[in-house]
């Protein structure tokens, strides 16, 4: 394991120089520390989901640093014992102000580690807590490679390169620059099916979602944010490789799935899943990444970037129901209305 | 970080001198290993739930070592790069047959991690793939602290002492010998209101349970072995830090909800989402660690020990709702029956 490299050289992605700037900032910060072992992931909810992918990347491919995943409160209360000046702590909130991760921040600094956070908000609260921000951008107008789930990937594929030359930095920034067309095409090859899905399923009150691996955060993210918070449709994540310990057995005819097969190591588990799951219920949406148009995306990258897919095409599928449940997705009864 | 210790020395704990053989060999072999930094807590479903407090202890205790906890086919697709000789690999499969679980027995072993297993079945495949094995006991007569959830700490804090003189073994000891008498207790002083809660709560087709910490790995197993797979009731382990960032908008006065209080530091996360479920909804089982008599619990071991009280608590209460619906819990349509 080294000690200390030089920041890696930006390549040419088209997007925010300003953001460009700050990744290799916090890349370069995160290269100085004398002796990295542990990067620590750290959030809530949708942004929680998003850095699933990434204590997925940091297992397969990096030699001598470990990852940790945890909720921002659970961090803060845990109290990890290896967290110190050889930890980064990599905190996401969409507002900056998500109090259990501002303050999970404030605890990671007072214990020596090194603090880089995403927010939307660059002045925020969680800016402010942290040694190193970036701002991602946020909206249907702007390059998916400065959304917050790309800019996590950079930063991670810049750790690994800068930590441990780790080759695959410029192959991520290369599939970046095709992600735009990618999800677009993806988009409009499911458009009709989006729709019917939409009528189709408006009338459940409960939904299950299942992937495992690279995939899984966006199966939970799926699971609590768009059904259960967006929607009051109950549901559950389920991990493809735990139903059959235990959750396969509410399957049934009537019982909706959704489920993702991706492109990562863990597709088989997935793969088992589904063959199962077609078996006994008629109520299957399955997003298979293999028959998506992936064109620009580097073969060794795909399985990684698949989830940075399924998200926005799931989106389009919860658009579809919001419209037909008339239940728009950004009604709440608690978020935002109330002390909790 | 000490590289080679003797074994811990055994105690009088009543219970099966096989067994405690069989735990001492695993830890001396653990104490044995050159540079061990990694555990890794490897099974499916139930086995695996009760692994998850496991993982809470390492990174609330250990100086050096890192934990991780995979569904036995995911650690083997996902391949973790971190997976070597200076591993250990810890993994439970009560019939000593779950294929992924043996298969990630040999995977381990394939690549020099030293191999711990649990199992009820001592010359299953599990304990054949296996280097070390440990023989659980089970059902309603034995002692608790031969039972697998047991076992699991015996090993963990054996190997915190052997390899960093962590000084918790023997509290741990002593409170394990207390435990049939805190679970008859508990069970005793929660007898009439779990014969109430399987009658009221018999036509309920959704129940969420909710935890965090030390006790999450309860709530998951209750939400996906006794809930789904035994009663084919819907559920979500619900993390009660995550609960606020997405989850909480499906509280309703007629959503039913089991939460655990624990002791361990996370308490705060479950008495957070409590104070807010109780404002919005009237279909709450609250189990407080808080009202148990725990006599014999070493203080700084009762946050650790209440999963293994939670467990054997809710069951009771299952039991009485299976009764109820007339659903006993050995019923299966799929597990077991068929190729899957």
């Amino acid at each position: 394991m080294t000690t200390s490299q030089p920041p890696v050289s930006p390549l040419s992605l088209p997007g925010n120089a300003a953001i460009e700037q700050q990744v290799q900032a916090a890349i370069a910060a995160i290269g100085a520390r004398p002796a990295l072992t542990h990067v620590f992931f750290v959030a809530c909810g949708g942004s929680l989901a998003i850095m699933q992918p990434n204590k997925y990347v940091i297992d397969r491919e990096a030699q001598g640093i470990r990852a940790d995943i945890y909720n921002s409160n659970e961090f803060i209360h845990r109290n990890p014992r290896g967290l110190s000046e050889n930890s980064v702590v990599i905190l996401c909130s969409h507002s900056g102000t998500t109090p259990e991760t501002v303050e999970a921040a404030a605890f990671a600094r007072s214990r020596g580690a090194l603090t880089v956070s995403l927010t939307h908000v660059a002045d925020s609260p969680l800016a402010q807590a942290s040694e190193h921000v970036v701002h991602y951008e946020h909206g249907p107008e702007i390059l998916p490679s400065d959304s917050s789930s790309a800019l996590l990937y950079r930063l991670v594929f810049g750790l690994l390169q800068t930590r441990e030359q780790n080759p695959k930095y410029a192959a991520l920034l290369r599939s970046l620059q095709a992600l735009p067309a990618v999800i677009a095409r993806v988009k409009e090859a499911h458009r009709e099916q989006s729709i019917a899905w939409g009528r189709d399923y408006k009338r459940e009150t409960l939904i299950y979602t299942m992937a495992s691996g690279a995939n899984y955060g966006v199966a939970y993210s799926f699971a609590i944010c768009l059904l259960q918070e967006m929607q009051w449709i109950h549901s559950q994540a389920i991990h493809a490789g735990e139903y059959f310990h235990g959750p396969f057995e509410i399957t049934d005819d009537d019982v909706p799935f959704i489920l993702l097969l991706g492109l990562d190591e863990t597709r088989p588990l997935e793969e088992r899943a589904l063959a199962f799951a077609q078996k006994f219920s008629q109520r299957l949406l399955v997003l298979d990444a293999k028959t998506f148009d992936l064109t620009g995306f580097d073969p060794e990258m795909s399985g990684y970037l698949t989830p940075l897919v399924f998200s926005p095409l799931l989106r389009q599928y919860v658009d579809r129901l919001a419209e037909e449940r008339g239940h728009p997705l950004s009604v709440r009864r608690y978020m935002w209305k109330m002390d909790y």
